[in-house]
């Protein structure tokens, strides 16, 4: 790292409570970080790439991207039922600007303290826009929530409701149908694209309690669909039983099945769990202060249906979001 | 992650050793990959950066570039003396190249196997080439090379030697004074930009042993200031100590002193160990195959001093490479 960078990551990015303390012997500055794992837990890691363009618009507030850069790698945690103790940073930026900074950090700081997850060290460089963020967590061994465990019977749970951060999205996109619809609750709706919360308390209460996990990057079905591949189950969606924000009850069904299903970007989470399991689950949801709606069960037979409220298979196809699309 | 995302890592990335086997409980395709650290034994985690036209030019043989990506992680495992557990890779591609990512591939694989170092999850995404990993190493509590860890009086050593990738970089942007030395050499000079041998062996055999170590990306004098900076102490650096390859050599003193002190991209360590420690160094040296040399010493004073064969000091300054420069 350069005498530039070095300064630069002092001014922003360094805190005091950064290093030195358990589970980080040794924080930013040295050519590694030093964590310690506590005997009998396992190490979670987790890396995700934000791409100015694809993952966020250019000029989104700062404070915001600091904010869901580090989310959407403690939303990984938490569908691991991990707990945060650290994660490092390596971002490339065109040019360095002290307000952006400021507003980037500040708001990648205050998540940080508010999960006890303090930065430990990464890179800075100068390039196109591009924030890659790897996230450490511990979880006792044996209980993490795995994709592949997932079995028939199985209840499927929703963490909070889908949608929103799609809406938001159509309507920063310019899209006729989605403007009367949401500019009424535009600050709500791009809180919930910008500034997601990542649902840990929940996560790390259902380890070793519910079967598998999963968070909601690409849309409910896609994702879900990762837990069936990998579980070699499959999945009855009943889709009238999905909890539906007030912006999106007012779409026409389409764009509303759409947004609900294959959104994007809602950092929910799907969870598996036996059924004689439900107690425990509702225990967690209240524990963790995050609602929780059962939206299905989980099939011996490989296919992921999707039931309306007759019972009938939903119309239409609706698939995750593919970054190469 | 995306279905597109999914298919292009299971065909380049994905190999059938990293999942299942200790360290890795659990390696790519879940939320987070699982890893174990022994008890009594810290985790040491690193992420660098590499963008194309910053880090490496547009075009650069993708086998190497896929070595050279994970080689200068491992570089800052070694230079903490930890031992390579596995890594995480976040890749942005402006399009999905089957030829470049077999080559990447190949050339990041090769380098993981030969040091035992599996890759277990990551990101992919469009966008301008980037390539971030993280990787993740363990030392036993107490044993690693810190940068604040040096002490007045300590030999400073140099593995290897300095100055002929930055020769092989000068030679390649087209300098004059780089090519009709250069030339002859070229091979063996680009394969030292291109393909870096990350000095893990060295940097074990010497954790417990030697005080402090930082491994050279941007330059010999610039990253041995860091450990001063951290340390609180000077050194005295005897320029004609320094290991001066066969096309180094052959240039006019000011470029060869450049390339020597300045270079960066060397991918070395300096190491900074008690005197009495001289014969434990040359062993850890011998039994990890890779040459040292005694280059100087730590001071109390707070000064780098830069002599040359006569004990004057070294006319000019050289400072490390700053990426903001």
């Amino acid at each position: 790292m350069s005498n530039g960078e070095f300064a630069l990551i002092e001014r922003h990015f360094r805190r005091p409570a950064s290093a030195g303390q358990e589970p980080v012997p040794l924080g930013i500055g040295d050519d590694c970080a030093l964590l310690l794992v506590r005997p009998g837990m396992q190490l979670a890691v987790s890396s995700d790439m934000l791409v100015e363009g694809r993952h966020f618009f250019a000029g989104t507030d700062p404070a915001r991207l600091g904010h869901k850069a580090l989310a959407v790698n403690l939303s990984d945690l938490a569908a691991m039922g991990a707990r945060p103790l650290a994660f490092t940073l390596a971002l490339a930026l065109p040019e360095l600007d002290d307000a952006w900074l400021a507003g980037f950090s500040g708001g990648l700081h205050a998540l940080a303290r508010e999960h006890g997850c303090p930065l430990v060290g990464g890179d800075t460089t100068r390039g196109p826009l591009n924030i890659c963020i790897t996230v450490f967590g511990e979880v006792a061994a044996g209980q993490a929530l795995r994709r592949d465990a997932a079995r028939p019977g199985d209840d499927i749970w929703l963490s909070g409701r889908t949608g929103e951060a799609r809406l938001a999205l159509e309507f920063l996109l310019g899209r006729p149908w989605a403007q009367p619809v949401a500019g009424p609750h535009l600050s709500l709706l791009q809180q919930r694209l910008e500034a997601p919360q990542p649902r840990l308390a929940l996560g790390q209460a259902l380890a070793g309690i519910a079967h598998a996990a999963i968070d909601l990057s690409d849309g409910l079905v896609g994702d879900l669909g990762h837990i069936l591949d990998r579980s070699g189950c499959g999945a009855r969606l009943h889709a009238d039983q999905l909890p539906v924000a007030p912006a999106l009850a007012m779409l026409p069904a389409e764009q509303r099945w759409s947004c609900l299903l294959a959104g994007g970007d809602d950092y929910e989470l799907v969870i598996t769990a036996a059924p004689d399991r439900r107690e425990q689950v509702m225990q967690a949801a209240a524990q963790s202060g995050t609602a929780v709606t059962r939206i299905g069960e989980i099939t011996a037979t490989r296919a992921l249906v999707i039931l309306d409220g007759q019972g009938r298979p939903l119309p239409g196809r609706y698939g995750g979001y593919d970054h190469f699309r």
